[in-house]
């Protein structure tokens, strides 16, 4: 099967899954179900959710027994993507080609329904646990994964830096680099945003799929380095794209030259960009390979992989 | 022991808890640290943690077992009053005598703050599994119920229908109760915003410390009940207070008033909301004694009750 056709049925399941469990909410208040809804129903490729489910099935599992914990990364991501484009934060008027929670909603409702999703995650997560042949004790372990690597030592930092980082560029970082000088400070700086920024999630996603599976440490590392690799890939990628991408494909407004954010493209060059991205995609796979199973076993996280790399938008 | 030196001390505890659990995420951004560890060093009285860890001792355990839990139950406090006080929100300069979050670290940092004290709550709640004593179901029990009751089920939802009620007041409904009309919608939403913005958080704490406990069903729904009556006895009394109180006492700006916030007080004057928190306090009782305890064990649940209902701040 072509990863695009897997992506879109994975994505269907999960945007099901999404609706029900966010629908069955009891007593909750209709106008922030409906800004919930609203966000979740924008799409996006549903790339969490994939690595997650297809990283449950490298140990042999039916991926629909973790669709919640599909769900919940993807929720968890949503409200991150909210909360991103508030006015205090990003200012971001369109999301996926559609106006922004805060400007169909207001900003009020937005960072209520973000508040909504990133801890409904962890109810519909916790709920994974009534389901047959997942154990407690691992969906537990996924619950602390999903907090520790979306949290303050993960995303939210990420977030934190990144907004640090903002007009970093005005201020003569890329002069200093034209000169040659090292620019040691936004390379630290950058690393870190993309590591805690994007990445953690992506590598959250994997781990939980592992641990869900009651993987063993040796295993489990192997894929952790693996969605390490995939989520620094991905956000070269996207800046990349940023930068070079049709706006029309991408769906949003182009924030980042915008707001003058510190991104791989704007401190080492779109070729050199491509350069690394292409070279975290060897290492991705590289780390596959470590793992004892055959290639066609794997083919799923591969191909992911890969698509994340080679995407327009 | 007196309540108020009960209180000291467990919060004492708790505080302690909460710093060892905050300074010691990997990898946190500074100013993201600094932001929360300001919100939670503005004190309190840490009811919320007291409820918990006097609920689990009821079935025999050591306190100091669960106090990773009881952290998380004040993250998550904390994060809401961060949110709450948000310009987009209630806009509140002072919370407990202080300048709010947004007003030091500016709107943004803020917003990352409460995201990170909420995500993080998870984080440490998920680290109770490796306390002796403690089971892994039981602390999936207890993280089920904190994400339940604090999303969209409960209070985010209490939160966004408080944001609505906003200048409910002004469009009319005080005329109304004047005229002697029922007033039948203000009085449901007022219901829906004193059970979930306030009551659902506290009534997690004691259900928590109650599933940690691994409490059977029936003790379980007693207590819940009893700290449901608590929970709103206590939004009742906040609100007389938030009228009749000493500002200097509550250490907060009245905003209530401020923004025509539909409170208790307001739709039925401080004599009948005196009454309607006395009635409530003698339910908490009531529920307290049909647990088969003796009264000297379940002492501290009670002596909580009492002093929320005649707290003067």
């Amino acid at each position: 099967m072509r990863i695009e056709k897997f992506l879109e049925n994975r994505a269907a399941s999960v945007n099901a899954e999404l609706k029900r469990r966010i629908e069955e909410i009891p007593a909750c208040h209709p106008r922030l179900l409906k800004a919930m809804l609203y966000s979740i129903d924008a799409g996006g490729k549903r790339l969490r959710p994939a690595l997650l489910t297809a990283s449950y099935e490298l140990f042999g599992g039916n991926y629909r027994r973790v669709l919640r914990a599909a769900a919940a990364v993807e929720m968890v991501h949503t409200y991150s993507l909210i909360h991103d484009d508030l006015p205090a934060m990003d200012d971001d008027d369109l999301r996926r080609g559609r106006p922004t929670s805060h400007k169909v909603f207001g900003e009020a409702p937005a960072i209520l329904a973000g508040d909504a999703l990133l801890t409904n995650a962890f109810s519909v997560l916790c709920g994974n646990a009534g389901v047959k042949g997942i154990k407690a004790e691992n969906v537990l372990r996924a619950a602390a994964i999903l907090a520790r690597r979306a949290g303050a030592g993960g995303m939210v930092s990420g977030q934190a830096a990144d907004l640090e980082a903002e007009g970093f560029l005005k201020r003569g970082a890329q002069e200093r680099r034209r000169t040659g000088a090292q620019c040691s400070k936004a390379a630290r700086l950058l690393a870190y945003i993309h590591l805690h920024k994007t990445s953690d999630l992506i590598t959250a996603s994997v781990e939980m799929g592992a641990a869900l599976a009651g993987a063993a440490p040796g295993e489990f590392k192997a894929l952790s380095g693996f969605a390490r690799a995939v989520g620094l890939c991905f956000q070269i990628t996207d800046d990349v794209l940023d930068v070079v991408g049709d706006k029309k494909k991408l769906g949003k407004s182009g924030s980042d030259a915008k707001n003058a954010k510190l991104t791989y493209a704007s401190l080492y060059g779109v070729e050199r960009s491509r350069a690394a991205a292409a070279g975290l995609l060897k290492l991705a796979h590289k780390r596959l390979k470590a793992l004892p199973y055959p290639a066609a076993k794997m083919k799923a996280l591969a191909d992911i992989a890969d698509f994340v790399c080679s995407r327009e938008k």
